[in-house]
Protein backbone atom coordinates (compact mmCIF):
# COMPACT_ATOMS: atom_id res chain seq x y z
CA UNK A 1 0.00 0.00 0.00
CA UNK A 2 3.03 2.30 0.66
CA UNK A 3 6.46 1.97 -0.20
CA UNK A 4 7.73 3.09 2.95
CA UNK A 5 11.60 3.12 1.26
CA UNK A 6 10.55 5.52 -1.04
CA UNK A 7 9.16 7.59 1.53
CA UNK A 8 11.82 7.29 3.51
CA UNK A 9 14.04 8.99 0.45
CA UNK A 10 11.35 11.64 0.49
CA UNK A 11 12.37 12.61 3.93
CA UNK A 12 15.88 12.46 3.04
CA UNK A 13 15.66 14.82 0.57
CA UNK A 14 13.35 17.08 2.01
CA UNK A 15 14.52 16.86 5.70
CA UNK A 16 18.44 16.27 4.79
CA UNK A 17 19.65 15.94 8.46
CA UNK A 18 17.22 12.38 8.97
CA UNK A 19 19.97 11.32 6.64
CA UNK A 20 22.44 12.14 8.57
CA UNK A 21 21.09 11.04 11.33
CA UNK A 22 20.80 7.66 9.70
CA UNK A 23 16.59 7.53 9.91
CA UNK A 24 15.41 4.46 8.49
CA UNK A 25 11.37 4.01 7.79
CA UNK A 26 11.05 0.26 8.93
CA UNK A 27 7.15 -0.10 9.79
CA UNK A 28 3.40 1.09 9.66
CA UNK A 29 1.01 -0.69 11.19
CA UNK A 30 -1.64 -1.72 13.46
CA UNK A 31 0.63 -0.84 16.14
CA UNK A 32 1.94 2.23 15.01
CA UNK A 33 5.03 3.50 12.88
CA UNK A 34 8.51 2.97 13.92
CA UNK A 35 11.52 4.57 12.51
CA UNK A 36 15.01 3.33 13.16
CA UNK A 37 18.08 5.05 13.91
CA UNK A 38 21.80 4.10 14.65
CA UNK A 39 23.79 5.17 17.48
CA UNK A 40 27.20 6.05 15.84
CA UNK A 41 25.66 8.98 14.03
CA UNK A 42 23.66 10.24 17.30
CA UNK A 43 26.44 9.58 19.93
CA UNK A 44 27.29 11.88 22.82
CA UNK A 45 30.28 12.71 25.00
CA UNK A 46 28.86 9.45 27.34
CA UNK A 47 28.74 7.10 24.24
CA UNK A 48 24.82 6.91 24.32
CA UNK A 49 22.73 8.71 22.07
CA UNK A 50 22.36 12.47 21.83
CA UNK A 51 18.88 13.57 23.78
CA UNK A 52 18.54 15.86 21.00
CA UNK A 53 18.62 13.37 18.52
CA UNK A 54 16.29 11.26 20.86
CA UNK A 55 13.64 14.38 20.50
CA UNK A 56 14.51 14.49 16.89
CA UNK A 57 13.76 11.18 15.44
CA UNK A 58 10.89 10.83 18.13
CA UNK A 59 8.98 14.11 16.79
CA UNK A 60 9.87 12.49 12.62
CA UNK A 61 8.04 8.96 14.17
CA UNK A 62 4.96 11.37 14.97
CA UNK A 63 4.83 13.47 11.62
CA UNK A 64 5.40 10.28 9.83
CA UNK A 65 2.35 8.17 10.95
CA UNK A 66 0.36 11.59 10.37
CA UNK A 67 1.34 11.60 6.98
CA UNK A 68 0.73 8.49 6.28
CA UNK A 69 -2.61 8.25 7.88
CA UNK A 70 -3.20 11.15 6.17
CA UNK A 71 -2.16 9.69 2.99
CA UNK A 72 -4.16 6.36 3.22
CA UNK A 73 -7.58 8.33 4.24
CA UNK A 74 -6.49 10.43 0.56
CA UNK A 75 -6.33 13.20 2.49
CA UNK A 76 -3.10 14.94 2.10
CA UNK A 77 -1.79 17.48 3.94
CA UNK A 78 0.47 19.84 5.84
CA UNK A 79 1.59 18.81 8.74
CA UNK A 80 3.56 20.65 11.78
CA UNK A 81 4.18 20.08 15.37
CA UNK A 82 2.64 22.60 17.68
CA UNK A 83 4.54 21.61 20.98
CA UNK A 84 6.10 18.06 22.22
CA UNK A 85 7.33 17.09 25.78
CA UNK A 86 9.90 14.36 25.78
CA UNK A 87 11.03 12.04 29.30
CA UNK A 88 14.36 10.66 29.14
CA UNK A 89 13.95 7.42 31.14
CA UNK A 90 17.55 5.60 30.84
CA UNK A 91 20.93 5.71 28.72
CA UNK A 92 20.33 4.73 25.09
CA UNK A 93 23.62 2.90 24.51
CA UNK A 94 22.65 1.42 21.20
CA UNK A 95 21.06 1.47 18.00
CA UNK A 96 17.10 2.77 18.59
CA UNK A 97 13.64 2.65 17.46
CA UNK A 98 11.10 5.42 17.83
CA UNK A 99 7.37 3.94 17.68
CA UNK A 100 4.52 6.65 17.38
CA UNK A 101 1.79 4.21 18.62
CA UNK A 102 -1.30 4.19 16.94
CA UNK A 103 -3.80 6.34 18.88
CA UNK A 104 -6.74 5.47 20.52
CA UNK A 105 -9.80 5.29 17.94
CA UNK A 106 -11.99 7.99 18.99
CA UNK A 107 -9.28 10.32 19.33
CA UNK A 108 -8.26 9.29 15.49
CA UNK A 109 -11.61 9.97 14.65
CA UNK A 110 -12.06 13.19 15.81
CA UNK A 111 -9.05 14.24 14.21
CA UNK A 112 -10.80 12.95 10.76
CA UNK A 113 -13.82 14.56 11.69
CA UNK A 114 -11.98 18.13 12.13
CA UNK A 115 -10.09 17.94 9.44
CA UNK A 116 -12.55 16.81 6.66
CA UNK A 117 -15.13 19.52 8.65
CA UNK A 118 -12.73 22.69 8.93
CA UNK A 119 -9.55 21.95 6.47
CA UNK A 120 -8.15 21.84 9.95
CA UNK A 121 -7.19 19.54 13.12
CA UNK A 122 -5.22 18.83 15.32
CA UNK A 123 -4.00 15.85 17.44
CA UNK A 124 -2.06 14.50 19.96
CA UNK A 125 0.49 11.39 19.13
CA UNK A 126 2.61 9.27 21.88
CA UNK A 127 5.63 7.83 20.56
CA UNK A 128 8.32 6.07 22.29
CA UNK A 129 11.80 5.27 22.28
CA UNK A 130 12.91 1.66 22.44
CA UNK A 131 16.85 0.10 23.32
CA UNK A 132 16.08 -3.67 21.77
CA UNK A 133 12.74 -4.11 23.92
CA UNK A 134 13.57 -1.40 26.70
CA UNK A 135 11.89 2.18 27.09
CA UNK A 136 14.00 4.86 27.02
CA UNK A 137 12.09 7.89 26.49
CA UNK A 138 9.18 8.64 25.99
CA UNK A 139 7.39 11.42 23.84
CA UNK A 140 4.61 13.12 23.04
CA UNK A 141 3.91 15.82 20.52
CA UNK A 142 0.83 17.96 18.87
CA UNK A 143 0.55 17.90 15.22
CA UNK A 144 -1.52 20.06 13.12
CA UNK A 145 -3.01 19.35 9.68
CA UNK A 146 -3.83 21.49 7.27
CA UNK A 147 -5.17 21.54 4.20
CA UNK A 148 -3.26 22.31 1.14
CA UNK A 149 -3.08 25.79 0.49
CA UNK A 150 -4.66 26.90 3.93
CA UNK B 1 37.60 32.87 30.16
CA UNK B 2 36.34 30.43 27.90
CA UNK B 3 37.45 29.24 24.75
CA UNK B 4 34.41 28.96 22.48
CA UNK B 5 35.99 27.61 19.79
CA UNK B 6 38.02 24.84 21.46
CA UNK B 7 34.83 24.12 23.09
CA UNK B 8 32.49 23.94 19.58
CA UNK B 9 35.32 21.73 18.27
CA UNK B 10 35.22 19.61 21.31
CA UNK B 11 30.89 19.20 20.86
CA UNK B 12 31.48 18.64 17.16
CA UNK B 13 33.82 15.70 17.71
CA UNK B 14 31.81 14.34 20.55
CA UNK B 15 28.19 15.22 19.22
CA UNK B 16 28.92 14.57 15.35
CA UNK B 17 25.06 15.22 14.65
CA UNK B 18 26.13 18.87 16.32
CA UNK B 19 28.48 19.43 13.51
CA UNK B 20 26.00 17.91 10.79
CA UNK B 21 23.70 20.68 12.13
CA UNK B 22 25.98 23.21 11.70
CA UNK B 23 25.79 24.83 15.00
CA UNK B 24 28.18 27.17 16.39
CA UNK B 25 28.53 28.53 20.02
CA UNK B 26 28.00 32.12 19.62
CA UNK B 27 28.11 33.69 22.96
CA UNK B 28 28.40 33.12 27.02
CA UNK B 29 27.91 36.36 28.79
CA UNK B 30 25.14 37.29 31.27
CA UNK B 31 22.07 37.09 28.91
CA UNK B 32 23.09 33.78 29.18
CA UNK B 33 24.32 31.10 26.25
CA UNK B 34 23.55 31.57 22.57
CA UNK B 35 24.09 28.82 19.45
CA UNK B 36 23.35 29.77 16.30
CA UNK B 37 22.52 27.30 13.02
CA UNK B 38 21.81 27.82 9.61
CA UNK B 39 18.74 26.77 7.95
CA UNK B 40 19.85 24.86 5.00
CA UNK B 41 21.60 22.00 6.95
CA UNK B 42 18.01 21.71 9.22
CA UNK B 43 15.84 22.44 6.62
CA UNK B 44 12.48 20.48 6.14
CA UNK B 45 9.77 20.10 3.13
CA UNK B 46 8.65 23.53 3.77
CA UNK B 47 11.94 25.01 3.31
CA UNK B 48 11.79 26.01 6.87
CA UNK B 49 13.66 24.46 9.91
CA UNK B 50 12.70 21.19 11.21
CA UNK B 51 10.76 21.10 14.53
CA UNK B 52 13.14 18.05 15.50
CA UNK B 53 16.52 20.52 14.86
CA UNK B 54 14.93 22.96 16.97
CA UNK B 55 14.46 20.93 20.13
CA UNK B 56 18.14 19.50 19.44
CA UNK B 57 19.54 22.82 18.98
CA UNK B 58 17.49 23.71 22.25
CA UNK B 59 18.46 20.76 24.17
CA UNK B 60 22.03 21.23 23.49
CA UNK B 61 21.92 25.00 24.10
CA UNK B 62 21.23 24.24 28.02
CA UNK B 63 23.82 21.44 27.91
CA UNK B 64 26.45 23.99 26.62
CA UNK B 65 25.65 26.53 29.74
CA UNK B 66 25.51 23.88 32.57
CA UNK B 67 28.72 22.80 31.46
CA UNK B 68 30.26 26.12 31.61
CA UNK B 69 29.19 27.48 34.30
CA UNK B 70 29.61 24.62 36.10
CA UNK B 71 33.32 24.83 34.39
CA UNK B 72 33.01 28.53 35.71
CA UNK B 73 33.04 27.33 39.60
CA UNK B 74 35.35 24.42 38.80
CA UNK B 75 33.24 21.88 39.21
CA UNK B 76 33.47 19.81 35.97
CA UNK B 77 30.49 16.90 36.13
CA UNK B 78 28.19 14.89 33.92
CA UNK B 79 24.99 16.23 32.46
CA UNK B 80 22.58 14.52 31.55
CA UNK B 81 18.98 16.10 30.49
CA UNK B 82 16.64 14.10 32.00
CA UNK B 83 12.75 16.03 30.44
CA UNK B 84 12.13 19.21 27.82
CA UNK B 85 9.33 20.63 26.50
CA UNK B 86 8.80 22.52 23.39
CA UNK B 87 6.63 24.90 22.33
CA UNK B 88 6.85 25.88 18.57
CA UNK B 89 5.65 29.55 17.86
CA UNK B 90 6.02 30.43 14.22
CA UNK B 91 8.06 28.92 10.93
CA UNK B 92 12.01 29.50 11.13
CA UNK B 93 12.52 30.84 7.91
CA UNK B 94 16.08 31.45 7.88
CA UNK B 95 19.03 30.78 10.26
CA UNK B 96 18.69 30.56 13.76
CA UNK B 97 19.91 30.91 17.59
CA UNK B 98 19.39 28.63 20.50
CA UNK B 99 19.56 31.04 23.72
CA UNK B 100 19.51 29.53 27.29
CA UNK B 101 18.99 32.05 29.35
CA UNK B 102 21.05 32.98 32.63
CA UNK B 103 18.30 30.83 35.29
CA UNK B 104 17.40 33.33 38.18
CA UNK B 105 20.22 33.87 40.98
CA UNK B 106 18.44 31.89 43.79
CA UNK B 107 17.35 29.09 41.32
CA UNK B 108 20.99 28.64 40.25
CA UNK B 109 22.59 29.14 43.50
CA UNK B 110 20.01 26.16 45.46
CA UNK B 111 21.55 24.02 42.23
CA UNK B 112 25.17 24.86 43.60
CA UNK B 113 24.50 24.44 46.84
CA UNK B 114 22.62 20.67 46.38
CA UNK B 115 25.68 20.16 44.09
CA UNK B 116 28.42 20.91 46.62
CA UNK B 117 26.76 19.14 48.88
CA UNK B 118 25.19 15.48 47.29
CA UNK B 119 27.90 15.34 43.99
CA UNK B 120 23.83 15.54 41.78
CA UNK B 121 21.68 18.34 41.60
CA UNK B 122 18.82 19.32 39.12
CA UNK B 123 18.31 22.55 37.29
CA UNK B 124 15.35 23.71 35.00
CA UNK B 125 16.65 25.93 31.89
CA UNK B 126 14.54 27.87 29.47
CA UNK B 127 15.73 28.40 26.31
CA UNK B 128 14.67 30.01 22.97
CA UNK B 129 14.70 30.14 19.87
CA UNK B 130 14.94 33.17 18.00
CA UNK B 131 14.45 33.95 14.26
CA UNK B 132 16.41 37.67 14.34
CA UNK B 133 14.48 39.19 17.07
CA UNK B 134 11.64 37.28 16.52
CA UNK B 135 10.70 34.71 18.98
CA UNK B 136 10.33 31.35 17.19
CA UNK B 137 9.72 28.71 19.71
CA UNK B 138 10.03 28.42 23.65
CA UNK B 139 11.38 25.13 25.18
CA UNK B 140 12.65 24.02 29.32
CA UNK B 141 14.93 20.92 29.84
CA UNK B 142 15.59 19.68 33.15
CA UNK B 143 18.87 19.15 33.18
CA UNK B 144 20.95 16.79 35.92
CA UNK B 145 24.45 17.50 36.92
CA UNK B 146 26.38 14.47 38.75
CA UNK B 147 29.80 14.28 40.56
CA UNK B 148 32.37 12.39 37.52
CA UNK B 149 32.44 8.63 38.69
CA UNK B 150 28.79 9.02 40.34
Amino acid sequence: MFNLKQLEQVIHEKIPISKEMGISLESYNETGLTLKAPLYKNINHRQTAFGGSLSAVATLSGWTFLYLTLNKWEQPAQIVIQESSIVYLRPVTGDFQAVCEWPEAASLEFFRGMYLKKGKARIKLASKIFLGTELAASFSGVYVALEPGK
